[in-house]
């Protein structure tokens, strides 16, 4: 049995949805259809969730506008069109948004969320309409009917535990489910939605909920690639990875989808199949649990820039107990989170994203730190790229370091610090960021050159 | 004006006495003696200092023990009687142990810290004498006669900020000053010692007090070397180096004296000679504040052993905030001090010297771990290395990791760790106990091979 979600590309249009139709329906042990809201047709259009947004965001400060509403309902109709439904559908959407616009404003939070969880929960109705009209068993299933129960955060819900018990009822009903992803419902009855990428993760719950065999993503690129396609063209495709190399791969701003939606999934060890709704034939990326390591010690390489360095040095550093844990907890205290702590004999440097401080948090930082640690010398540098290097079977691979390391200094690129010895995928170098992309170029041709991926 | 200090070596003999005298006599510019105890003649001699250690643990222990007394007058006698000194001075030094000895044992650490003492002290007492006999004017300055005031902490005694400005007084004495290393006295009166390498202590002290032009540190190498010889024949002897690269090599254990030693002579910006009494014609090792890059990216290579690695993994540790600093405070709550942490994305491994933790302690810590920290994984691996490279030109010579990490995969070692990124004079590979050799030849064949210290 298979829980199989859709992203809003693969939503966006009656022509989209034909080829959703095709697909679930091509495998009848897909059971779960999970569905995001209308997405971009093309470059320029709007998400009907940032349509949404946007009206929430009137009704909240400026009062009622209905013709931001209507934009969002002329994306339903143009795909009921489309497909040639009934229009009594469309009205029941415009009825039941209209009624959502104009509900109690008293919390902004909850008002927003349940704005924002319609346009999935509207194109669930639809999209279980059409897979009926086509002649297919299917039901659009409430999440509160299905008892998917979560907390009270608005925009960053987390599922409560026995959501899941809940959801493997839903094994027993016949025909498909059509479920809207996004959202679930708090015990005292509101909407609240989920973090980014909250379909991935209504996905992986109902996944995990159902006891399903596989998990299918379907979005609009053919696979995960080994390295960011702006910097290197045309790469390698990934077509297995690991959960723990996914992970890694994602914290440095790549992937197809934010990694935290794969927990529930990989909590009950089922795999994910990434697959591309426009070419459903393509091999697409399997994320499991764990895999044959036949590829060579790489199979991916991350980047992100944004990062700073705090550099902190005070002669006899390390005879002093404590000094590490009292830096890090001023950083814990100005609300600050920190990636690494390279350290010296008499210095540790902090790295954080630099986009958690303004000037004034820097310099107060600067202060405390100096003050408070007694440092001689306190330096934040700026402008800091880290590059992930990431393989399940790079530990055990003598050389790798070395490989990594010479290509770098092939290129000229000067590695500002390395960070290897705590994770087992993974070895991450730090670049000035404007070294970054020839950075990830060198290793990418160190790693994959003549290097077919399976 | 230079303080001049000579090591147990140096000072074992009669012989040593008299290549003690010519050098200090050779060049007027040498004001101050700094002196230890009576050293080892042989490699299976016994130092003065360990022959009072375990005198003053028998008085303190089991009661008098005359025989153990009279071996360490033996050592001075025999000096007094190769150098036909006046046997006075031995009947001097044998009253003055047995009072000392047969003083109160109330405070057993500070009789231990006394009895200790006396081995410089008689020593000092002896050479002065020598010198005077040999027709210049020296003289036997106590350090409570001269000012030298320290904390009330048995065998790890730290200097009072005001001994600077007594000490400062001894340049308008007339003659060479013979000062006792290894101790000081509390505003009490009490002696205390200071910790190991404690006369190398007391000539930085010294040198930093009476205003010194330099610090010349006799002992019994010709230079300090590149890399330690037990592991690399005949290696390369390191002629200038700064105290940040003495700092970083040092931690590793190496170097001749103990790097804490340099403080004081550190914060006076005074440059430290290390000399041979047996060969003073070589040109030794200089450590200096700053130097000239001349000789390629690494100036020494060190390595120690007893490491071992605390890994701890949770799945989205990095979002949980303060996860590292509380995994921190736990080894502080048990007394451990910790050398690095490198960080994964859900792991953090904590680096710390092996021999702090017993079995017990090491069970008690994992759990604690595990429990507080809600970690799903907490593994203790043994038998690290941790080899240091060392070199002020390092960080901003592009290639230098490469060189060293290929070095490495070349010789069949594995990379278990690096640090790097923080300190901006050394790069820290950890690698397994049995592969700690092997590695530091690679290291020294690839950054040595060919080259010429000056």
């Amino acid at each position: 049995m298979k829980v199989v979600k859709f992203g809003g590309s693969s939503l966006a249009s009656g022509a989209q949805l034909e080829k959703v139709f095709q697909i679930v329906t091509a495998d009848p042990a897909r059971k779960a259809v999970v569905v995001s809201a209308p997405g971009k047709r093309f470059s320029d259009d709007t998400k009907v969730t940032d349509l949404l947004i946007r009206c929430a965001e009137h009704y909240l400060q400026k009062g009622a506008a209905p013709e931001l509403a209507e934009a969002v309902i002329e994306r339903y109709a143009a795909i009921a069109h489309e497909l040639d439904l009934d229009p009594s559908i469309i009205e029941r959407i415009r009825r039941d948004l209209f009624a959502l616009l104009n509900s109690s404003k008293a919390n902004p939070d909850q008002y927003m969320d349940a704005v924002k969880a319609s346009g999935e929960d509207n194109n669930a109705k639809l999209i279980a309409a059409y897979f009926r009209r086509q002649g297919v068993k299917a039901e659009y299933v409430s999440p509160k009917e299905a008892g998917l129960f979560v907390t009270n955060e608005p925009g960053s819900a987390q599922v409560l535990p026995e959501s899941y018990d809940h959801l493997y009822r839903l094994r027993n009903r016949e025909g498909l489910i059509i479920f809207p992803g996004f959202f679930g419902y708090t015990k005292e009855n509101e909407i609240v939605t989920f973090s980014r990428s909250g379909s991935d993760i209504t996905g992986s719950i109902l996944a995990n909920g159902l006891k399903a065999d596989l998990y299918e993503n379907f979005t609009d690129v053919d696979a995960v690639y080994s390295v960011n396609p702006s910097i290197v063209q045309h790469p390698k495709e990934i077509n297995e990875l690991t959960y723990r190399e996914m992970r890694e791969l994602s914290y440095a701003g790549f992937s197809v989808f934010h990694d935290e939606a794969l927990i529930p999934a990989f909590r009950a060890g089922i795999p994910v199949q990434i697959k591309n709704t426009n070419n459903p034939d393509a091999k697409g990326t399997r994320v499991v649990s764990s895999r044959d390591n036949t590829n060579g010690p790489v199979i991916g390489i991350a980047s992100d820039t944004g990062f700073c360095s705090i550099y902190i040095s005070k002669y006899l550093m390390n005879r002093e107990i404590g000094f590490g844990r009292k830096a890090l907890h001023i950083l814990e205290e100005e609300g600050l989170t920190y990636e690494h702590v390279p350290s010296g004999i008499d210095d540790i440097t902090i790295i954080l994203r630099h986009n958690q401080m303004d000037l004034e948090l820097e310099e107060k930082l600067v202060t405390r730190l100096k003050q408070e640690l007694q440092a001689d010398e306190v330096t934040v540098r700026h402008n800091l790229a880290l590059i992930m290097v990431v393989g399940e079977a790079m530990r055990h691979n003598v050389g790798t370091t070395a490989r990594a390391s010479k290509a770098l200094s092939g290129a000229g690129v000067n590695i500002e610090m390395i960070n290897q010895g705590s994770s087992e995928v993974s070895m991450m170098f730090g670049v000035k960021e404007e070294q970054e992309k020839h950075a990830v170029r060198a290793l990418y041709d160190e790693f994959f050159a003549g290097v077919l991926l399976s």
